[in-house]
């Protein structure tokens, strides 16, 4: 049966933010596996002081250049003001797996699709434009001023479509993220991203919990879900 | 200068609300044109319990389904719950103008377009993707809690997108709707709907106050604004 409508994490399961990230880095004259990874460890630990309550909701952006500084501090790298701004935009300008672009295509042509991230709005909406990311609607993380796995996400996201969480799926790479929306009352499909963290991933590799669909791309969901 | 976004308004300047709900009302074996201008005739009145505080923001599914009650009272006509229900959902199911697809689609090329309607999140969704309407995001009523011309619809909107209200362009068939954003800043294109109310329309034929661009369709805006 396939589900009314779709909600996709975005990071690492729609696009590759690694390698994007890395090549704008090393565009700037820095080591740029080292500088995304390092980057996107901090994102987890900033998400949590929000999560808390120790720090109100504030846009990606904000803690995407508060985490660079941080980042260019501790590997001992040089950078300039402009230049910190403008690749804080990195994330703004992510490319898609192969597979995303035509899957969502097809997913799209029965199911409404819409992103469930943590990123903000314009954000979403900048991606969007830059990967050809074709969504009928930007929800997630800004509607609901909280960050995943926050309930307040998932919940905000499916009540803003006038749907039940039954009739939502969620796909994602994370098994947190799935974790956290079937408690929700969503269900669920794993999408493998081996590589979103390199050729040494070691996470996320399979499903650890019970989920609705598991599938090896967007392509392959789109058969299981018979589209 | 094209504009960073577009921001437009939907019932009336998008899409013919009055053809297709009368449409869907004769199909259920009402006088169509005849319910369709008494159930719009409802609409401004109704916002005003919404923007004058005497009652919460509700999505306008429940206020068009109060007021299809109202007008099958007025008109002396029945109709069972479950049709009732039905009708109330062809606000969801409308037709565009003629050039507002092609004309969207060009515009898109050079701007962030989405819709800053009335309309809730789930309408908007179904709408678009009914009349093939291609939004880069659904802002407007919903992201605000509140209904234009109230300014914080204008405001929110302009806010999501993270851009100054003087990088944005509201389109709309509609005086008030440019005046009221316009006065938050924003930049106005009044584009002509003379069928809108049908062939004795005599409001809204000519934009009544100062506005940067003036188009007779979609078609001749992105040629104003040179896409």
């Amino acid at each position: 049966m396939t589900p009314k409508a779709l909600l996709f994490d975005v990071f690492g399961t729609c696009v590759d933010w690694r390698t994007s990230v890395a090549r704008e880095a090393a565009a700037l004259g820095l080591p740029g596996e080292r500088v995304a990874d390092a980057w996107r460890a901090r994102y987890q630990p900033q998400l949590e002081t929000v999560r808390s309550g120790q720090r109100e909701w504030v846009v990606l952006d904000v803690l995407h250049r508060e985490a660079l500084d941080d980042v260019l501090d501790e590997l001992g790298l040089e950078l300039g003001t402009t230049e910190r701004d403008a690749l804080t935009l990195a994330w703004h300008r992510l490319d898609p797996w192969p597979d995303t672009v035509p899957g969502l295509t097809r997913l799209k042509e029965r199911s409404v699709i819409a992103p469930c991230s943590n990123g903000h709005i314009a954000q979403s909406v900048n991606l969007a434009r830059h990967a050809g990311l074709p969504w009928d609607a930007i929800l997630g993380a800004e509607i609901a001023r909280a960050y995943k796995p926050d309930p307040r996400v998932y919940r905000a996201s499916v009540a803003a479509l006038g749907l039940e969480p039954a009739e939502v799926m969620i796909v994602a790479a994370h098994n947190g993220d799935l974790d956290a929306a079937a408690a929700c009352g969503l269900r669920t499909a794993f999408v493998l991203r081996p590589r979103e963290h390199g050729p040494g991933q070691t996470s996320d590799l399979h499903a650890e919990g019970t989920v609705d669909v598991q599938a090896g791309d967007f392509l392959a969901l789109a058969d299981a879900l018979d589209v």
